[in-house]
Order: C-alpha cells, then structure tokens, then sequence
C-alpha cells in the first residue's frame, strides 16, 4: 500500500500574523507546504528575515523569494518616500484607505501566486487578507478574492484543460484580529517570531505607533494574551 | 481657453509586433501614453531593446520597465532550460499551449499595469493579446480580459471610491496577424524596430523557425507586405 502524496498549496508569506496564521492553517488542513514571498521595496528587511524563519519552523517544502521592485511606481507609504502615519486613533485606522496602500498589491501577489502554483502543480493557494480588521484596502475584501478566483481559472493552462480547479483560500476573511490569534495559537503558531510592523527600529523592534502595530496590539489584549514581540514603546 | 488634459493610459509594451501596433491605438484613441515592460527572465535582452526604441520614437511621456525574475518558477522554455521548438507546421502551432507559455505570465503583467495606473492615475490599461493567432495561451481569450476588468475594478483604491472606472483594452483581440500588421501601418507604425523572435541569434537577428517568427513571417506574407526585420534564415 502507498500513501497517496498530499496535495500541494503555496501560501503568500509575509513573515506577519496573519500570514503565519494562514500558513499553520494550510498545514493544518494537510497540504504540502509551498512559500512564497516577495520583495517588493518594503522599507524594511525584517519582515522577510521573519518570513524565512517562519518557512523553516513550520515544515515549507520550498520557499520562493521574488524580486519585485514596486518604488517604480511609487504611490504608498509602503514603497515610497511618504511618511507612515504614526498614533491613529481605532476610528481613523478603520476610515477610509491610508496612505500605506499598496497600489494593486494584493493582484499583484495572488498572480504570482497563480504562476507559482500553476508551475509546480498546486491549486490551492493561500492569502492571509481579512475584511473585518482591514485597515481600509479595498483587496482585501470577499469580492476581490471570488473575482481573482474566477480569473484564475480562465488564466491558466490548468485551468483550461481541467488537470487543475484552483482554489484561493482566506481563511482569515470573517475573523477579526483576535480571533486570528486565537486561532494561530490553537494551532501551535509562535508569534514571536512574526513580524508586522510597517516602520521598524534599526534594532528590530517594532515601533509600537504605526497601524499595524496599533491593531497588533490592541488585538493581542483583545485575545487575552501577551504579544511575544519586542516594541520600541509598548 | 485651456485644453482638456487627456486621460492617461498604460500599455504594456513588450517590444513586439502586437504590442507596437496596441501602443500605436492608443496614441490614435488620443492617450496620454505610459508604457510598462517587464525584464522577467527572458531569454535575451532584444526584446526590451526594442522596447525602449519604440517608446521614444512613438512620444511614451514615461516608459517604466519593471524587474521580476520568473525564473524562480521555470516551468516555460522563455524562462527555463527547456528548448523552444523549432520549424513546427501551421496545424503544431495551432494545436494545444506550447511549451513557451509563461505561467499565468499575461495575469502577473495586467496586475503589474493596474499597479502603475493607480499609481499614476489612469484608468486605461492596453495589451496586445489575440484570440485567433494565439498559439494557444489561455490568458489571450476574450473571458480572461473581461475577468480582468472586473478583478480591477474590485481590487483597487480607485476602482471602489469611483474616481476610476478601470478598463482593459484589447484591440487585437478579434484581429488575425495579417489584420493587426495593416492595421499599424496604417497608423505610422515602422515594424523595423520590433521583435518578436523567441530565441535570436547573439547578432540580434531573429531566428526565423520559432513559433513566433514563422507566425511572423505568414501574417506578413497574408498582408502582401515585406517584413523589414532580418532573420538568420528567412
């Protein structure tokens, strides 16, 4: 008798929460783990440095790390020479889309993703959005994730000739922060070694001020639990 | 009195037949014109060479050209180790997706130029696929465009607050090669300074037995026009 081989997934990676999150998900539901992350002008190494820590731990098959240089274009905070709004307040994070958009990011991962996926025979590909503590983004909303989907399967060779019907999976959608921690925690995740902060210190610490460190925060008390990373100002 | 500004649009710009003559419509249809190309791994640089060539002579006010290696992937003979094919006949080239498809390559690039139109505020994106010479890629149909569309205008910041209405131009869609060639030079286009070879000779000369180039060299022959390129063996 032989074992049949698992199906395969790539998982989008990021080295934050919530693709961490995603990525015990995906283990957890049996698939053999593929990673893809992408280096796209970030302001910041530690969030890939985390990405592959992560890989490591949590059992990645294979790791692909993409070059993509998004300061091209420009047009966020993210990639560009614009400034990381710092100490919002919960009703101005959840108004309107911040300046740490990414134009078109999200389109941009899930097709190489789609590439990935289709190259090594995987048609399950795994993104870490949620729409409840969006932060604003328009890509990350259920729509935006059935739409891509749909492409998906008219974009692809294996989706043409049937070998493949491929799958995006958010598993995150409908969970708020809190419920995603709780969820990585059931799972076996360590936090510690995630990484969410737009504009760290020099040091490494996340600097506490940003919006997403503000939501990481405010999501971990939230949860009940202490956030294992170190910040600049608690 | 003072002029309208006109709207802006992206076409991508591979440096080819088709996508030369696509740039040549939009500068018809009256656009303000960006041109995005991307060095993804291609076998050889004289793709992009061209590219840079046709958008100075065509009036492109700015010509982005985006690095992301899809070698990481394989997977295509224009990306990976695998030999293109050669002298196929007409019913080869027509049967099946050839081993030059890039996975999921026309889903990353339209991502890429939905990123840049966000980020420069146009709303057009143009790309010169078609649906009747396609040498069978899936992401050249009519479906594939259409999901696009409305993946973009689900997938950005522009597209849901109503200031773009974001639209995927394909006007070689419907068009054979023969069609689209008296098409361009209708419209002032000098196809000397295009190149469509899948793999040229280190003088730059285009191989002439490719997919690419016998497709080529037909569509001219049917438009009863000499094509003023050179081939190693024409």
């Amino acid at each position: 008798m032989t074992d049949t081989p698992r199906p395969r997934a790539v998982v989008l990676l990021s080295g934050g929460l919530d693709s961490t999150t995603v990525l015990a998900v995906a283990r957890r539901d049996g698939f053999d783990l593929a990673a893809l992350s992408v280096r796209y002008g970030q302001r910041h190494a530690a969030e890939l440095d985390a990405a592959v820590r992560i890989a490591q731990r949590m059992g990645v098959a294979r790791h692909e790390m993409v070059d993509l240089d998004l300061r091209a274009f420009g047009g966020s905070a993210l990639t560009a020479d614009i400034p990381v709004p710092k100490d919002r307040t919960a009703r101005d994070i959840g108004a309107g889309i911040p300046v740490t958009y990414v134009p078109a990011r999200n389109t941009v991962f899930l097709a190489l993703g789609l590439a990935f996926a289709e190259t090594i025979g995987a048609a399950d590909i795994f993104i870490g959005v949620n729409a409840l503590d969006y932060s604003g983004y328009p890509d990350c909303r259920p729509a935006f994730i059935e739409a891509f989907e749909r492409l998906a399967n008219l974009a692809t060779k294996a989706g043409v000739d049937g070998t493949s019907r491929f799958r995006i999976h958010a598993p995150l959608l409908a969970l708020s922060k809190a419920e995603i921690i709780a969820l990585g925690l059931s799972l076996g995740v360590d936090y510690a070694g995630t990484c969410s902060c737009y504009d760290p210190l020099p040091t490494g610490e996340a600097c506490g001020r940003c919006d997403a460190c503000l939501l990481r925060l405010r999501a971990f008390e939230a949860a009940g639990v202490r956030d294992p990373i170190a910040y600049a100002r608690p």
